[in-house]
């Protein structure tokens, strides 16, 4: 870890952390990083043979409770491929889970929740989540804050749009259909509770911060499954709440989705300092959308990874000049991601050259 | 039967009936309807208990080459509906299976292929496709053209890049990484096996055409996943040259993918006559990316039919009135459909009714 560390560009203002060299919050914040910053979506996980022998024989969720666990399997695709940044270990259903909700996440599947969430009256009974419940975040966040030296941590929440389709259905959803069907059925119930939601991500999120991440991102991974029509009606107005109540922490807010091109502007609106964008929109088209003054994160398609060294380095190749163009056209910085999750089958090696390719770019 | 027949509004030029008053036809040909046509994408399956009770103990691929059974089938939702067209039950993979390739639609996961193809050599060994092979479709073509009446009948095929990705993968993919590792690394196999893909296509439709379809519809239902880039690097010319190689019987094409508001604009200009729109788009701004002369079909969220009358009928009005909209902004006409297919658990009455709601309106 001690390769990690580099205390000369680490100060701290209060109690938090300052890290004015660390490319990541540089370009989210508009200023010129020393190099273009890289991590990944699901860095942290099964693409990872460390990973998978921390994770052997412990059920996701544990995992996600027990501080030097979560710490470990952060730190992991830090040391092995020197990204820009940390991304907590964590998953969208942890706060529902910490405020006592009988779920639970089975391989091959995804989470199950025993009891949906469809009426107003499961709405009303829906826990409220207290920060205490959340000591074991709290205390991961706190033990990799320590051991990541110059590296920034980004904290993560689920957004309350994706969270509702995990507890209306039960479990994921292709079609989300029973979550649209209550949205435009009971539109009284289905803001309720994306209130509710929205109240834990807050929470969760704020847990996050004050124990010391230098950036969160919220996902809504299934927001691209709405027309904007409904995205802004249903949808925005609760995504907003949480970035607006985390947003005086001062630190970034990414907010990312995919197949969300037709939502890119408002979930910018939504309050996101940087906007993250699949590939299906290229990065400069995304800054044209999302309006000038905000960071773009993205957006290389996860499949190029496995199409061998050569198309790696040209899309590698494309994505940076779109980054550029990206600037040109509004766009105050650039983070480089995928465009979604690290594919569980990707040689974690590919992924340590493309940082290569990008810091040396 | 003999409700759907109606030979007054039928008359035969050469070997093809002319259907001058179906209001489908007239829709994508620019005409003015007598009422919105209506049909919905797998309307003939599993929403249906008469569906369930004819395909009981009989496997999906053993189905699509009976001809009896498929005349049965497609017949089921026009009978109980009054939709304004038929579409041939079939799938995607019928025209590999009668050329001989090794696979099966295995329920619950979809097409299976017994040996995915992924080299020149797998190309260069890839089966030609024989009119003399598809009897058992122009036999059940044949069956309905007789038994539909005044009903179009719609032909039907998968378009080359999605037929690539179940070919490649070796069956149903998320996220295509071996199809897009085979583009992105080896584009001269890449264009050999679309192309050897379009030549199939373009025999099961000649085939469904001179057996008697009134429209055909072009399904591309993982372009999605594509940046317009790559699609129209890799796709669109082998889409092209299906629809244009169809394009001399007259008979309307449709062209239709999932998550495609990013490829509406190429879509069209590979040769549709009528562009496929999901819900996350609107007709109005469809219209304007696809530029004038061209019909629109959509796209009522599958999801709305869940979600109880009152919804359904305000969700039905909003695309009735967006397809005015499209008209206003140049579409030609507008076929109401689904975004995207039925989904297996809808209620058929609820079908039944939008049918009502849009003829009626």
């Amino acid at each position: 870890m001690s390769t990690q560390s580099s205390n000369s560009v680490i100060s701290v203002t209060g109690s938090r952390r300052n890290l004015p060299d660390a490319p990541l919050l540089a370009a989210a914040r508009g200023h010129e990083p020393k190099h273009r910053p890289i991590w990944f979506m699901r860095q942290a996980g099964r693409s990872l043979p460390e990973y998978r022998k921390v994770r052997a024989g412990i059920g996701m969720l544990d995992a996600c409770f027990t501080p030097e666990l979560v710490c470990e399997v952060t730190m992991q695709p830090v040391r092995r491929h020197g990204v820009d940044a940390a991304i907590l270990f964590s998953d969208i259903v942890v706060p529902l889970k910490a405020a006592g909700i009988d779920l639970d996440i089975v391989a091959g599947t995804g989470p199950v929740v025993a009891e949906p969430v469809r009426t107003a009256a499961d709405v009303a009974a829906f826990p409220t989540l207290r920060a205490e419940q959340l000591a074991p975040v709290a205390r991961a966040v706190s033990l990799l804050v320590e051991e990541l030296g110059s590296t920034p941590l980004i904290g993560f929440a689920g957004a309350p749009f994706t969270l509702a389709s995990y507890l209306v259905e039960g479990g994921p959803s292709r079609n989300h259909e029973r979550t649209k069907a209550l949205m435009y059925s009971d539109p009284q119930t289905w803001h309720a509770l994306l209130g509710r939601i929205a109240d834990s991500t807050i929470t969760f999120l704020t847990a996050q911060i004050d124990a010391g991440v230098d950036a969160v991102q919220l996902f809504d991974s299934w927001a691209g499954a709405l027309s904007l029509a409904d995205y802004r009606e249903f949808v925005l107005p609760h995504s907003a709440r949480v970035l607006d109540a985390v947003g005086s922490a001062g630190v970034p807010r990414i907010h990312f989705g995919v197949g969300t091109g037709e939502l890119l502007g408002a979930m910018g609106e939504a309050g996101a300092d940087v906007v993250g964008v699949d590939w299906r929109v290229s990065l400069e088209s995304a800054a044209k959308r999302v309006g000038p003054g905000k960071a773009l994160q993205g957006n290389l398609d996860p499949a190029v990874l496995f199409a061998g060294p050569t198309a790696v380095a040209r899309e590698v190749a494309k994505v940076l000049a779109d980054g550029e163009a990206a600037r040109r056209a509004g766009a105050i910085g650039h983070i480089v991601n995928l465009g979604h999750g690290v594919l569980p089958d990707t040689d974690p090696e590919v992924l340590t050259h493309v940082v290569e390719l990008v810091h040396n770019s």
